[in-house]
């Protein structure tokens, strides 16, 4: 194992720090994840959910499993943004993805507009192989953040072009991409596109040599076929949409591969792929739902996502300690909905079996002639609250506002508080791990408080790679092709 | 520096955890900090209110300054009481103190009422000089549970006989005291006692040697002319109550020393008296009173806690590194107050210049014949909220619930959220600090999840000491000593 001095890049916009420089642990892979909008009270609200039921239900046994997060704990990261003390994703998502200080709704790009390389596209320069999986859009701003480049978070559109390598300006970034957001690949002449052009982005990614999947039978497929089909570079798209939530997911698993699910099958190819080259693989993972759960300030689909992502850090971990030259860091991007545990007790959360999302839009379907009783026999003990009194199913009824009523009824069953339905600019929780000397050696160098910019320089360290470079080849191609920023738009710490 | 192999022992309530033996880093000495009631939020709050009047009060600014706490992160701290998910400050601090989970109430006895040694005993009988300092009364459940034995917090008269010695079966165990509850320790004869009986702790320390100060007068003496005087054992206690919110003591400043001037006091002499003596000092340090402010969603007095407990985790730091045969850790027993940081501004904190403790004990006292005038021209200025509409202090005026509404009008003005006046369920952050090898060894040992009954395994491994023997020297005596547990009694979350 060989070791480099390297001292963490930053920005121009500076940030103090108490430890500046590292002797870095060398290592082939580096995998991120990101569970986006995790605050730490969502980690506390899980494992006492879990402990809870190994422990046969009772509130009063004092024994406490740790979940796999848990485990590989090493501190804390700052937040904000350059314009706002509470950061969105796109903010958060570029300073992670490429180490500078910049504004709610930038996509790599730094305050002024300009575009930065990204740790995936400096991993990409020099040879490595590189991956997003995400349960979100492929196109949301965590994702886009490593591989686009664009003012504006909410222009997805050209998201989907750069991701894939139309319009990038150095061609196809990612070799593996597996998320949901179909229908902005598809031409606005395909009646499921949300297009607004006829740039038809899966037949260019097939033009380019890309595997294409559409649905979770072609997933399956690969999988099996990992030998014939699973080379890269491949696209896999299983919902127009964001994917589903893991609440809803595992009613029909059929449906849709779950997150943990992506995760095996990208590190499978990826260690494939990089068997016989001299460069190893960057991968980011994001558990993208926690945050929408979050927003929507309902307490048992952020527990499902909170415990699939937990799951992902445990088979992380097993993959890390088979495959030893790979280190691995995770934080949120931010804590999202406000979340404490004022006068907690997880346990009515377990007959949930809908997320508040798919409620209301089973709830907005129904037109049947009995909706009192499709409400009162199915949607309430789908969420958890069978047996409400009559009168407060008049009140339901009445106040026509049936999401954001039985999110309040569950929270409140749950001893859980929500102070808001954005994001807030609590701290988040830092996890590492690496195997052996590696681990150590991470855990020594990067347990503290940090910043969020500060992270990719660590990877630039491990990896060799150079983000600068890449930086520049991107501003060599002129800055009018990441368009302009909209100022006074809506503020998207309120909108994931 | 020599090693020992150990194995972190835990109680009979065994807690799973990823991280089962360390080498420990021998060390002389031990200081371990408790903030109370604070929060991952608190210092995200106290870390950006000190950036943004850095910054010129410029809230797009983005450079962030880190306070001394946030360069000695080192993982998270779980919290929970044997017989609820919410703890109180003793059994999260009998966990802290004595490694064994317990209920809330329970002051150093675990949940079948046994007495638990502490590690401050252990310490102790090794011959190792001990200390506790507070802004508290120091018979409040975090000291307490250091150096008595009882199965009640409430019994606070008995929590004084012990943490003197009076009662204690093993005699004094403590060589420093500092902090408040004065009045505890006078007997009832005494027109400002708070005793029921008519024993003399003060006249009873005298008689075993305790230098005695009961206020600011004799500490400073101390100070002046440490070489004569400051010799060990000593007691020093400054109010009847608690000592003074920061906010409030800083107006006032030569009425109480601060925690600061106490923590470097304690430290000298601790220093002082173990020069020549083959053991060294365990001591613990509370910043109590950000619990206080937390209870009483008082944001400007909770700030200036976390600063001042800021202030002490920087003097402790250049304490060890001056001093490197010393170790460190650091975490609050419980979250306080639910808050969360959901359309955060602190800048209208700076205006604060009275904890809400001290305005609603001005607005009781006041016997003039202007209430509207006095609360508008002196109490709203002093708490920050001058200029309110004369609609808002009508409204005020009528509702008569001072405290409650003057909090949450500055609450909504700082954009902070408070969701209860009890404590939460949440993680608590795990701090540590250790000069050269030493601090790598205890980062690398301790970076994780931690439950709170695993952390006195460490200073033991540590410092080479045993709470074993304590608990069975103190069994000895029989346990109806520490009397009876109230069942049914009041639920201690909701009240520190």
């Amino acid at each position: 194992m060989r070791s480099v001095l390297f001292s963490v890049c930053t920005s121009t916009l500076l940030v103090s720090s108490g430890a500046a420089s590292f002797i870095f642990p060398a290592a082939r892979n580096f995998i991120y994840i990101v569970p986006d909008g995790y605050g730490q009270s969502s980690q506390t609200m899980a494992r006492d959910y879990v402990s809870l039921l190994r422990n046969g239900e009772n509130p009063k046994a004092p024994v406490t499993y740790q979940l796999a997060a848990d485990e590989m704990v090493i501190g804390t990261v700052r937040t904000q943004a350059s314009d706002n003390l509470i950061t969105d994703s796109a903010a958060s998502g570029t300073a992670f993805a490429c180490g500078v200080k910049t504004y709610n709704d930038a996509i790599g790009v730094d305050p002024k507009g300009q575009p930065v390389g990204s740790i995936l596209e400096a991993a990409k320069m020099e040879g490595f192989k590189t991956g997003l999986v995400v349960t979100s859009t492929i196109n949301h701003a965590t994702p886009a953040v490593y591989a686009a480049h664009v003012a504006n978070r909410n222009s997805y559109e050209k998201i989907a072009e750069h991701e894939i390598g139309y319009s990038h300006p150095l061609g196809p970034q990612v070799d593996l991409l597996l998320g949901g957001g179909r229908c902005y690949f598809k031409p606005k002449s395909d009646p499921t596109s949300c297009r607004s052009d006829d740039i038809d982005l899966l037949k260019y990614a097939k033009s380019k040599g890309f595997h294409i999947m559409q649905d979770r039978a072609a997933f399956d497929d690969l999988k099996k076929g990992h030998s014939k089909t699973a080379d890269l570079p491949y696209i896999g798209l299983f919902n127009d949409d964001q994917l589903k939530y893991e609440i809803d997911r595992s009613r029909t698993p059929k449906s849709e591969p779950s997150l943990l699910e992506m995760v095996d099958t990208a590190l499978t190819s990826l260690d494939r792929a990089t068997k016989r080259t001299s460069k190893g693989y960057f991968i980011m993972i994001e558990a993208s739902r926690i945050d929408h759960a979050g927003h929507a300030n309902d307490a048992a689909a952020h527990l499902h996502e909170v415990l699939m992502y937990n799951e992902v850090m445990s088979y992380v971990r097993a993959w890390i300690n088979a495959h030893p030259d790979t280190l691995m860091l995770s934080a949120a991007d931010h804590e999202c909905g406000g979340l404490t545990l004022n006068g907690f007790n997880p346990l009515p959360l377990k007959a949930v079996s809908m997320s508040i999302e798919h409620v209301t839009r089973l709830w907005a379907a129904y037109n049947g002639t009995d909706r009192r009783a499709y409400l009162a026999d199915t949607l309430l003990p789908g969420y958890g609250l069978a047996g409400l009194p009559a009168a407060d199913i008049d009140t339901l009824l009445a106040n026509n506002r049936l999401g954001a009523d039985l999110t309040a009824l569950l929270s409140r069953k749950a001893g859980v508080n929500w102070s808001t339905g954005g994001h807030t600019a609590s701290d988040v929780t830092l996890h590492g791990y690496g195997s052996g000397k590696r681990g150590q050696s991470l855990r020594a160098d990067m347990a503290g408080n940090w910043d969020n910019t500060q992270l990719p320089g660590y990877i630039e360290g491990v990896l060799k790679v150079n983000m600068g470079k890449v930086t520049k080849r991107l501003r060599a191609k002129g800055t009018a092709w990441v368009g302009k920023r909209e100022v006074g738009g809506p503020d998207h710490t309120h909108s994931h």
